[in-house]
Formats: C-alpha cells, sequence, structure tokens
C-alpha cells in the first residue's frame, strides 16, 4: 500500500488506475505493534492501522480486500483473483504489478501444533484472537513464548503485562540469536533478572494436549506445563505466487529484485518482507522482514512504476527491540558472519553510562564494536542496555553506511549534554577501544 | 588533565615527567554539569569531580593547584609560575608545552555587574557560591537568567526547580541563537508554557542595587525586578597568557592549531575552550566551548606529545541541551550562515513523533534539515521536541560528517520499533521532504 499510495500522489486517477488485491481484511497496518496490543500498553487496536481500506478507496486507490491473487500470467499480464466470500475466481489485467506478499510465520510442524491455546502472531487477526483468549481465560496464568528473537522477547513482555509466569523455550544457546553470544549472553541475564525463565539450547518438540486445549509443551530436555503457548519462531518470503510465476527466488530464499526493485519477470515489481535485501556489509543477499524496509522499497516501486527512477540502497542490518527496562540493538555483522566470510576481526566491548554518570537516570549501557583488522573498517555493532540505549545503535548503522574507520568514528562530532551522555558517549569510547584493539 | 592522562598512560613516569598548574583548586570536572547541581538534580558536588589532583598525583602527573602560570617564554622553553598561596613566583623548564587555559565568561561591563546576587556560572567556585544563595536566601523567589543559549536554558531549568520565578531576558530575537528563528520560536512557546518569562530581544543595561545587593535588572526596555541574576551570556577563548607568548590567536579568536593541536609556537601545544576549532561544514575556524571537544582534544595532543600521531579532525558543531521536558538540538550549519557563506540552500521542516504514534510516550518532534541546491549534501539540522527528540541529532551530524545527500539520508537503515520511532523515523521523513524539495 506504500507503493500504491506514493503513486497514486504521483499520477492522477484518469492517469493511472491502481487497484489492490488483500486477501484479508485490513491493509497498511502495523504488525510490529502487535505484541503492545497483545500486552495491552495499546489499547485500541484501530490505533495500528495507518489507513484502512476505505481511507485508501477515498484516495484513489481501488481496494479489494478478502480478494486472494492466485495467480500471475507474465506473459498476458493477467491476475487470476479469488473473492474468498462470493467464492468466484476472476481474471484481471495490468501494466505493471507489484508483489507484495510479505512473509509466512514459521509453524514447528510437531505433534499437538493445531490445539487450542497456540497463537501465532503476524496478522492483526493473530493478534485479536490472543487477546480473547487472555480475556477470556482469566485462569490461565502460565505461558510459554517459543523464539528468543524480537518477536519472541516482545511477546515475553506482553505475556508478563497480563500478569502472567512465563518461559522462554529458545533451540539456541542465548536469547537474540542476531547478537554475538557475549552480548546475548547479557540480554538471558536481563530477562531472567525480569522474571522469565529462559530455557536455553531447548527445543520444542511436541505439545500436550488435554480436551483439545494445549495443556504442556514437550521439549528435548523436558515438559513445560502451560496455558498458552505463542509461537515466535521466525518468518519466511512468502514466495509462493510469485514463484508459480516464474519469478526467480534468490539464495536467501527472498524473490530476487534489482534495486529499482524490479523482479526477473518483465513488468514484475517486488517489496516487502517477500524479497531479499542487499546487506551493504555482507555484499551477500538477506531476507529481513521488517516494517521500516518494507515501506522504503514500497515507495521505490511507487516512484519508478510512474516514470522516477529512485533506488532502495540495501541495509546494515540495523534492528532494535524492548523488554520491560531492557533495550537490544544491532546492526552490521556478528563476530560469527565475519568468520563465515573469512574477514579477519577485532572487536571492543565497553560498559558505560547512557548519560552523564551523576545525572539523574544515569543507566547502563554496553556496547560491542566489531572493525575489520585490515582496512580498520567498523563492520558491526551490538548494544545492551537500558533506557536511552538502543537508539544509539544508528550512530553505529551510520558509520556502517559510510565504511567508516573505528578511528574516524571514535572522533565524531555527537551531540553532548549530561542529561544525554558522558563526556565521551558509549559509542565513541567502544571506537576509541576498538582503535586500540586494532593496534 | 586528559592529555597529560593520555601521555601517562602512553609513558611511564621514568620515561616522561609531567607537571600540571591550575589556577584553582580542582581538576577534571564537570562545567557542563554545574546547571544540574545548582538545580540539585544532583545533590553533591563530588561527583562532578572526574579525577581528583590527589587521584591524578597517584597515577603520577605532579598536579600543583592554585599555581597560575603567568609567562611562558617559548625560547628558553620555561614558564613563570605563580604560587597563589605562598605569593611566590618560580620559573621552570619544559620540553613541551600544553596551554589549556579554557575559556572566560562574557560579562558585560555595565553599572552595578559587581552587585551581590549577579552569578557566573563557570567553576566549581561559581556553582557553589550560587548554591550557598539559595540556600542561604529562601526568602528570594524571582530569578532572571541574562542569555538564552545553552547555559541560559539550562540556569533558567535549575531556577525553577528551586521554586522560583524565572525570567529569560535575550538580546536575540528568539532563544537558542544557535538555531533558526523559526526553530527558535518553538524553544520560546516551550519555554512560556514552561512558566518561564522570556524577554526576547530585550538587552541588559545595568543593575539597580540596594544594600549592595542586585535589586532589578534594567534593561532597554524596561525594569525587571529580581532577587538573583544569572550571567549566561557566553564565553570566549581565554587566549591572554598564550597570545603574551606570541602564539598566533586565529579569526574567531581561539589559539590557531594545526589538526595535530601545535601551535605556531615550537614547542608549544593548546587544547580546549581556548582554541579554534575546523568546522568541516563551512571549512571556516569556530570557537565552541564544549567539554566533549575540549576532552577530544586533549587526547589527541597527549598522544602526539608521547610519539604518536594522530588529528583532531574538527567538529559539525553539534550541540544538544534540555530545559524540562523540551529537547532542543542542532548541528551543521544555520539557513543564516549558509547565506552568509553564499551558498544556495533549500530546506524541509516536519512534525511527527518519537516513538510509533499508537506506543505510550510517543512524544512530539520537529526536524529541520537543510541541504545545498547542487550538490543536494546535507548541509544542517535542528530538532526541537520532548523525550527522545535530541539524541537524533547525532543522525544529522553523522550524515554531514559524511557529506551524505538528502537523498542518501533518507533511505538510511535506522533502528525500527514501535518504541523507538515511527516506521519513517522522523529524521527519514525530514530527509525525504528536503529530498523532494530540492526537486
Amino acid at each position: 500500500m506504500s507503493a500504491a499510495a506514493q503513486a497514486r500522489r504521483r499520477r492522477r486517477e484518469d492517469e493511472l488506475e491502481i487497484v489492490a488485491f488483500e486477501r484479508g481484511d485490513f491493509t497498511s497496518y502495523s504488525a510490529c505493534g502487535l505484541p503492545y496490543y497483545v500486552g495491552d500498553l495499546v489499547t485500541n487496536v484501530d490505533t495500528l492501522i495507518a489507513r484502512s481500506p476505505e481511507e485508501h478507496r477515498r484516495r484513489g486507490i481501488r481496494v479489494h480486500t478478502r480478494h486472494e491473487v492466485i495467480g500471475i500470467d507474465t506473459a498476458a499480464r493477467t491476475v487470476t483473483v479469488r473473492d474468498l466470500d462470493a467464492g468466484r475466481e476472476r481474471v484481471e489485467s495490468y501494466d505493471q504489478v507489484l508483489v507484495a506478499t510479505g512473509a509466512v510465520p514459521i509453524r514447528p510442524d510437531v505433534e499437538g501444533i493445531d490445539a487450542q491455546g497456540i497463537h501465532g502472531i503476524q496478522t492483526i487477526t493473530d493478534g485479536l484472537a490472543l487477546r480473547r483468549h487472555l480475556d477470556g481465560y482469566p485462569g490461565h496464568t502460565r505461558a510459554v513464548v517459543i523464539g528468543g528473537g524480537y518477536i519472541g522477547l516482545e511477546m515475553a513482555e506482553a505475556m508478563q503485562l497480563h500478569g502472567m509466569r512465563v518461559t522462554l523455550i529458545d533451540r539456541n544457546p542465548q536469547p537474540m540469536n542476531t547478537l554475538d553470544p557475549d552480548m546475548g549472553s547479557l540480554v538471558g541475564e536481563a530477562l531472567r533478572d525480569l522474571g522469565v525463565e529462559v530455557r536455553s539450547g531447548e527445543s520444542a518438540i511436541g505439545f500436550e494436549v488435554v480436551d483439545r486445549h494445549v495443556d504442556a509443551v514437550v521439549t528435548d530436555a523436558g515438559t513445560v506445563p502451560t496455558d498458552i503457548v505463542v509461537l515466535g519462531v521466525g518468518v519466511r518470503p512468502n514466495v509462493a505466487l510469485a514463484e508459480s510465476a516464474g519469478v526467480d527466488v534468490g539464495p536467501s530464499g527472498g524473490l530476487a529484485t534489482t534495486s529499482r526493485m524490479q523482479t526477473s519477470a518483465d513488468g514484475v515489481w517486488a517489496a516487502g518482507d517477500c524479497v531479499e535485501i542487499n546487506h551493504r556489509i555482507s555484499g551477500r543477499p538477506v531476507a529481513i522482514a521488517l516494517g521500516t524496509h518494507a515501506n522504503k522499497q514500497g515507495r521505490v516501486v511507487g516512484i519508478n512504476v510512474t516514470g522516477g527512477d529512485i533506488e532502495f540502497p540495501g541495509v546494515v542490518g540495523t534492528a532494535v527491540t524492548k523488554v520491560g527496562p531492557l533495550e537490544v540493538a544491532r546492526t552490521g555483522l556478528r563476530s560469527r558472519d565475519l568468520d563465515r566470510l573469512g574477514i579477519d576481526h577485532v572487536s571492543a566491548t565497553i560498559e558505560s553510562s547512557t548519560r552523564a554518570g551523576y545525572y539523574p537516570g544515569a543507566e547502563s549501557i554496553t556496547v560491542k564494536l566489531i572493525a575489520e583488522t585490515g582496512s580498520r573498517r567498523v563492520m558491526g555493532g551490538q548494544i545492551v542496555g537500558r533506557e536511552g540505549a538502543a537508539r544509539r545503535v544508528d550512530i553505529v548503522a551510520l558509520a556502517l553506511w559510510n565504511e567508516m574507520t573505528a578511528d574516524d568514528l571514535s572522533q565524531v562530532d555527537l551531540g553532548y549534554a549530561p542529561p544525554f551522555s558522558p563526556t565521551w558517549d558509549p559509542v565513541l569510547t567502544a571506537a576509541r577501544r576498538l582503535a586500540a584493539n586494532l593496534g
């Protein structure tokens, strides 16, 4: 819808007809906000919807909800659409088509997975179902979250906000596998301090079901009784439709596109969680499901299909999240990624404070930076801390984006005042240490 | 002391003797923290002292407090030092000398300026005197702050925290003259909302004094009765000592140095508020008194005098401050600076929110970005907002540092999650608008 809105702004209705088919009921909503709706931090689900189908229609975009596109004929330039309510199919022609089919949640194929009380959290419909469960069963006080990534952590917080005892089951050795283990272990400790039972290195292999409702999670290390299960084990690009139309899928499993977001098929564009993205630091394609990338890519398509010329420049892999007072952020490559790429590297980890030490509300922050040995280029950064910690990852992201060395980063002119940072911002201190470690 | 500490870390005591002379009683303290001590946000003044003379001595730096250097003979490589307590002078030789004489507060030369109750706020001694005044005269309930810059705003908050009725007198048309007027006016409005009486475009021309104590500020527009006055009208580089030794002073009024922090005189280095700095965007030297620059420069000197080779890369003019819930930040050049330099420019100002709109604690933020017309390079940024607004200036600072275009900045991979930003970070939204305005 970002592409549609952008294209609409650039072309009048008599110049360009824009039609959107959506399988579900909603458009332009913040899936990233669902954990906060479930956790009751956001009370009205409507506030997650940036623009409803009706609002899009008022702006001259012909939105059809509950319509699923089941086929694309790239030669004939037509799509086959199924009206899910009427049960009818029809064929519509196009000049340019955008595939924005998003991602599908990974759902472990284990016994009991379809029991009541086991929830995904990808769509508004998922969020509504989970909230209905919580409201309908006040006696349910035990929750298991499977998966220790962003969604898993956010859902652990959401369940805690409902007063539940939360167990986090994660097959990785540390939560937040997108961090290096040394930083991930800080997240694990902090989660335990918040009262979450963290079971790392443990895989769910099935569910015990009583009266069709989940009663326990069975793992390779034991059984965890529970009233509710939330699946946060990640997503993969939803490429089935485009793939069946002959569009190329890249090595990461997402649709391959040019930097202008064109696929291998003439007249077919793709954007959002279904595509793979160029990682500017590794130079490799990656599949990262994140609303901010999807939104930027949509804008790029909207400009390019209306005669403009703009590229999506790729990403450096920045991500942030928050669990209670704990903030976690990362960007670029981890030590293990650099190992895998055969790039010699050095890291530095420092502890500092988010404000001048004497200023009220100064909180702890740990910053890890990694640089390539020869070039001294900063290749990645990870931050774990409390209020005010995570946003500093943007400084590192900009350093990566501009291929800065540790030396250069250590002297950058960042905003300094006691309510905002120590005299040396924690990122500068880490960069200084990194430069020293590089020798 | 930053230079001394750095040099000490690199050379043992039997390799290098390090002697420091300090006119006052304290070393290595955060002058930037004084407003918070006065405002009682910081209760123990000792916490502002990063390292006392005794701690420096334990690390092998021979610190002499209450010793004023009154002359440098660069040919003989000696300094003349006055022991302020003993009243004696002596001559000490050196191989390399660092001038770190800081800045002197500008003190209006008007009638009554020496009355009791008129306070500067540059040194710990100033801070202690001001606190003594506040504690000693609980009946004093009216304060006038003269100067609408960083210190003025911070002191206005400090006086309010003591329950005083505060009037801010500023000769500029808007507070925060380091912003463009459109952004400065937002600061003025916010200050008035906080209950500060803001008298802009008004100059103090004298003080009415009763019983040797200030009783009112006389301006060119009227008389403002008051119990206490705080001067926050800025500082200028303290170059007298070095200038009298023949060291070159630059066009900005600070000591001129190379990027390695060497002055025009052989064996004489300079760092901190007494030097002028290369502004990377204008290419002109500027005098900016800020602890973070001083600290970085000190480190550069400490490395270079011990055989290392490192440059201070200059600044982009980043600064942040906070008054109550109001956050203000700026970096780079203002529209008026670009006018003066004859650089064609375009700006964009957007209003957004510090978090996803639906997330609790989302606060307002206004971002202004300015770019050069032809090159599309971002040349400056200004931010006014509430909690979470100001630190975003670092993103802009990094963009300036790396000479990014508005287009490039608009697509940068910043951390996104609902507790931290809208899907498009306010800086990205501003950059996108800026790119559009550039055409």
